[in-house]
């Protein structure tokens, strides 16, 4: 029995998102079905967490056992020949029996991109979403550096999901220009629900001048839902890394096109 | 009657091309249909040029004249509600009578577009070529730069086609490097038919060592087609650019969105 884990990436736009939903095709399912096929019996593939409906992962972590004599680094190329285009294994290889994809995992980095465009784009219209009203982008990045460290983020969190600890720590949280493209990238030690999409919505809010930098400190001093903003769509949202202490995605794809 | 030019910007994975053809759906076509219900009689649209199935446009111009009330900068607006999301109006405006999308046309820039990496992507499947053999990039620089001139481009266009004049004058080709992936950039003032793809799959060719920066000058020197390489494959092109005495697309674009 060996434990394998993989970086995937797909297109969450024709997915109900990574776990399994009565009411439509999960991305943990077609991996499952291929897997099973591959290996000969049902295996179960644990990610490092769930991504909602529409919503991408540039690297999502996931593993399982198999008693397959498939070498590690093999499963990548195998499965990928039975994969939709849409989901692709960037790397495979084996793990030590104690690493879990999702309680093993220290950091996630997720990335929200925006298209700040008079018309939307017929290449992006899956993977970012179109604002055409103004936005004022210095007060976004002004916003954004009030999430950083520790806080209860409780009012980023969707209503109606019960959870004990609602702080959480975020090391990195900022927004990127390029031309007509905005970028939240944001990393933290873990995301409560819809937490990337509300934060993303109320600097969006400040941004159009409806929520103040002051409204947003109070959203953080008072957590309460009420005081932060709306939630952006679900498909501007990508999960980008996840580390581990002994795994980096970004160092793990970056070491694999080296030398190329 | 006015004249209207439009900057279109598509995906062109689900066409058969720009100009309509008997087996399957044309950018053209489609663009004319929602123009007739908009004005009310059937309208044709002339673009600088065609696109094969399979290429993208990030900037296409096309014009038509109308006798539609409708504010020239609103009918990108107007056809947007209808068009399907891979088609984009992202300009409109009246031209002068004198102008034509395909004849006044001064310069054309287009991109081919090479994810390098060992597995595909989710996400460029149908937008950029995927390669994963070891390519020397150097080398494939140093090959774009032997094309830059006024040259006797005929071992660079389809065998079949007919054309008097295969001359053709070169002002930028370079490739540019972005993490994975690979861009040629070409413009020039005009182009052969499959030209953009056959330099593409000759510098592949040089990339991979099956043929040598000799040879690339030997195809220039003797223009035949059996002295060029591959014809590199639709999906990776994109036409960036058109530029014209009193309009360029670039700059139209850029200014759209400025102070935005």
């Amino acid at each position: 029995m060996k434990r394998i884990r993989m970086i995937i990436e797909y297109n969450g736009a024709n997915y109900v998102g990574w776990q399994v939903q009565p009411n439509g095709l999960a991305v943990q399912e077609v991996i499952e079905k291929q897997l099973e096929r591959l290996v000969g019996v049902k295996t179960v593939i644990h990610a490092s967490g769930r991504t909602d409906s529409g919503v991408h992962a540039y690297a999502q972590v996931a593993h399982f056992d198999t008693e397959s004599r498939i070498p590690a680094d093999k499963f990548s190329y195998a499965l990928n020949t039975s994969l939709p285009a849409d989901i692709r294994i960037k790397y495979s290889g084996e793990a030590s029996p104690d690493f879990h994809s999702r309680f093993s995992a220290k950091h996630k980095q997720y990335r929200y991109a925006i298209l700040h465009a008079p018309h939307a784009s017929a290449f992006y219209a899956n993977t970012a979403l179109h604002i055409h009203s103004r936005l004022d982008f210095d007060k976004m990045c002004e916003a954004a550096k009030l999430f950083v460290g520790k806080h209860d983020f409780n009012a980023y969190k969707a209503s109606g999901t019960d959870i004990e600890n609602t702080v959480r720590e975020i090391y990195l949280s900022e927004w990127k220009k390029d031309k007509n493209m905005l970028y939240y990238f944001v990393e933290g030690n873990g995301f409560l629900y819809n937490m990337v999409r509300i934060l993303t919505g109320t600097m969006l809010d400040v941004g159009m001048g409806r929520m103040s930098l002051d409204d947003v400190k109070k959203s953080l001093e008072v957590p309460e839902r009420k005081y932060s903003g709306q939630t952006a769509p679900a498909h501007g949202l990508t999960l980008m890394r996840v580390r581990y202490d002994d795994f980096d995605t970004d160092e793990i794809l970056e070491n694999l096109t080296k030398g190329f």
